[in-house]
């Protein structure tokens, strides 16, 4: 098997795994209990956390475990919108957003908020000149993702975050679900970033389990109410097998960090030099400024379906882009964004590379590749 | 180690922890992938699912996955006063609702929505002709607990649910979190039910895994928007192991129920019988219309947290009522809407037994309990 669908979920790390099953069995507090198998709970819960901080370079008390990526975006969303609207009630996104951001915007739509889009250029960049010119008197939110999730492009943050140094009343998050251990920290976790998205399952951490950056001060309506967890932030009872396995998954990740992702880029690149040869390939990632790890294309006349299923045969997992959207059948919405045509939309695939590939399986993918393209160019004539 | 706080949280049984790193370890897929990985995941997702629905008596797509008990009741809660908000805004909870639903109804009162509390006799049972009372034509929602986490008291879930047989627009949700695998399936999950709330952490099941049950054609906003996952109601990537691990420990606690019961049931009136001898001694439990694993008493005179810590010190482990409030120096909701004198409800700990105890447990817990008490009496005078 060959597993090139990274971005939609990784395999969990067996170290990763052995430190949830270690904490499932041994500690058994609940963190808020009174008695010391509570504070025992605690103290690993807190030290997740710090670990977690620190990985990020920043503070213990601004980590908010979570259930995932979509929780934290609905969190920031729902949450800000609620905090802030008697100051304002316009937010904007990109047009390229996740549907965790996407959707939960739709809904607060239906509640009185104004939702407005920042378009994406050609290769699905967001026009920060055009974000500009949206921000008004009652903005209050700009949510941009990092990294892309259907074709890897590296979004803005910095020129963005710089753009909002002078509107200090506007809430910056980033969904950076992406972008974790797929590009330097430092490029993304921005002095100006008020709140930003993670999820575990995407670096080898367990499912189900996420974590939110709210910036020291930067208040939020919390989504779960209840028991006053996470400091009155996030109520539930903690998950502490998972979090102390996603603050293991994210050690792991930002281990040799620049080693992997050198690796990564490799791989990506053989891949994009044979494909960029092929006259019918369209390419809709690059290397520059595009993550190193996700890599889309299509061969036009092919439904992208087609041949994530003519790679499956093989025991090659690719995706019709995001995982999200796969079996709605409808075309990548960052391509739809970005003006590609409709049925050259709906020919994308998309490969997410690991560091846990390697180039044999590079390899072995070209040489099928090259079985399937040939197959393909017969059928669409 | 004797564990008697079973109702903070219980251990992770080992054939559901083992379900748990089976599936990280050998299902790798995202269900929404559209390659088989995806499928092979989506068939154990949907598998879980309909394993649930059978123990509980009702089907597969009645079962939405959440990542427990307080995202369930927050789902309900915002979820049906957002859907419903244009019939009506008038919401009835108990007045001694876990703080999930408590909290969420508050939030809910800042935008608008308006609720009213109906309150409990002195035992902690919601007074029904009182809820009735409060029944007016834009009431959207009653919500009741079916077992109530500090003292035990099982609700009247069947008379609240006659009661709204002839008010079919009211949404009835009950919070099942400490009923299942306490009382009898049947003695909750009743026709008139629309909405019920589980958390797979408080029966040997995961932490961070919960499931809420919602009655075919019962429509609700969702709490988590995104990629459309569980029929679009709930987005998120689905925690498959932690999904399978929680239908495994539902099976197992399900299996010899009334045999288990039973003998929670003997421990709990073994040490019932023990207390009521003492002169100082509170009892806030009963047996008969009480959970079988719940008895919470105080010692008048002494604070609750002064017994924990004085059992704590003979491994003992018991709680201050519930977790999420014990750490907080409060006495107990669910007291306090009962009308216990301030004094005497800070007093209040309570032991939740689990069918994992024993008899012998029970004797060496009373066996060091008669000590504390004499010290306690010379503490107290």
């Amino acid at each position: 098997m060959i597993y090139f669908d990274n971005s939609a979920t990784t395999a969990i790390h067996p170290e990763v795994l052995r430190t949830y099953t270690d904490v499932a069995t041994k500690i058994m507090g609940n963190p808020s209990s009174l008695h010391n198998l509570g504070s025992t709970a605690t103290r690993l819960l807190e030290a997740s956390r710090r670990q977690i901080a620190e990985l990020l370079h920043v503070r213990s008390e601004e980590i908010f475990f979570t259930s995932g990526g979509t929780e934290g975006d609905n969190w920031v969303l729902k949450g800000v919108a609620f905090e802030k609207e008697k100051f304002g009630k316009h937010i904007i996104i990109s047009a390229v957003e996740h549907p965790a951001v996407k959707n939960t915007a739709a809904w607060l739509a239906t509640q009185g908020f104004e939702v407005e889009v920042a378009p994406v250029d050609e290769k699905g960049f967001v026009k920060v000149p055009e974000l500009e010119s949206l921000i008004r008197e009652d903005t209050i939110l700009v949510s941009v993702m990092a990294v892309n999730n259907e074709v890897g492009a590296i979004q803005p943050i910095k020129e963005i975050a710089k753009l909002l140094e002078d509107e200090p009343t506007i809430s910056f998050h980033i969904d950076a679900v992406q972008a974790i251990g797929k590009i330097a920290v430092e490029d993304f976790m921005l002095e100006r970033v008020d709140f930003a998205t993670f999820s575990a399952h995407k670096f080898h951490g367990p499912r189900g389990v996420g974590f939110l950056y709210v910036k020291s001060g930067k208040r939020l309506i919390p989504l779960l109410h209840g028991g006053g967890q996470e400091n009155k932030k996030r109520s539930t009872t903690e998950n502490l097998a998972g979090i102390a396995a996603t603050a293991k998954a994210l050690r792991l990740t930002l281990e040799n960090f620049e080693q992997k992702t050198e690796k990564v880029r490799q791989m990506k690149s053989v891949i994009f030099e044979e494909l960029s040869k092929q006259e019918k390939i369209v390419l809709f990632s690059e290397n520059e400024h595009f993550a190193p790890n996700i890599l889309t294309f299509g061969i036009r006349g092919v439904r992208g379906e087609v041949v994530v299923h003519a790679f499956e045969k093989h025991e090659i997992y690719i995706s019709t882009t995001s995982a999200c959207s796969s079996k709605k059948n409808a075309a990548a919405g960052t391509l739809m964004a970005m003006h590609v045509k409709p049925d050259l939309a709906t020919s994308a695939v998309r490969i997410s590379l690991d560091h846990t590939n390697n180039m044999l399986e590079v390899e072995a993918f070209l040489t099928i590749f090259r079985n399937i393209y040939q197959e393909m160019l017969k059928v669409a004539g």
